[in-house]
């Protein structure tokens, strides 16, 4: 379905130990964000333990889903833009300066679908905006502000 | 030299689980909100797992110990506002509504300190700014709107 890897797959081993994003960190969340058409997308499910109260997911853990789905969506929007394809050419490392998150409704333990838009691509700057959603109804919007690492 | 407990001490059972929070997660964070003066004060040292890259905490972690520091310091405010101690009234609870975080410089994965301050605090909204430091430098600044949950 996705013609291109997820870009955490082609992170540097260096930048694979992330809590949120990491594929060599056994403890965490290990998402994986994929281009969808012209949208970055992120589907995952938290952990029973990543709860708040009662069957609701923690807000920290939305914000961490938001977080590291927007560094990952900044990287495949900036490759984008410049004509590249995530896995061809290497990926750029992008951390987060700023990020706000919106909790507009509780947010269940269940599957998560998390869908980025790009709202500025810059030369070092990227701006992320976020929905996360839970069965079709979104519960968290959030916008993220990354900087791309100096290489 | 704490006159008062911990809010998340004197939370209810049913709230008592959160990741961040929760004094029954054995999985989770299980940070300690105290009085101090006139400002909450939070100390928290990340687990090794809670890296970003490096010896650098992940920007989730550092998010997730500004909402919960909020959500104590929300009750802790509200309570003082009117006269209440933690561990005597009962506690009230708050959910956050909107989250943002400035990280303004790499947070190491060492003891980790915040301080929170309020913002407003009216019947059942609490503004809380935080700032997070480790060894007397701020490495993210926080600030969060809870609204207390009706019971």
């Amino acid at each position: 379905m996705n013609s291109q890897p997820a870009v955490q797959d082609t992170y540097p081993p260096d930048f694979a130990e992330c809590y949120g994003c990491g594929r060599n960190n056994k403890h965490g969340m290990q998402i994986k964000t994929y281009l969808v058409a012209d949208e970055t997308v992120t589907d995952h499910e938290p952990e029973p333990f990543h709860k708040a109260a009662g069957q609701f997911a923690y807000g920290g853990i939305v914000a961490s889903l938001i977080d590291c789905h927007s560094t990952g969506s900044a990287a495949i929007f900036w490759m984008r833009e410049r004509g590249q394809s995530i896995g061809v050419e290497p990926t750029p490392r992008f951390v987060t300066a700023r990020l706000e998150v919106d909790y507009v409704a509780p947010t269940p333990l269940a599957p998560l679908h998390l869908v980025g838009t790009p709202l500025e691509i810059g030369e070092r700057k990227v701006v992320v905006a976020t929905e996360l959603s839970a069965g079709g109804v979104v519960t968290a919007r959030g916008q993220a502000v990354l900087v791309k690492i100096r290489t």
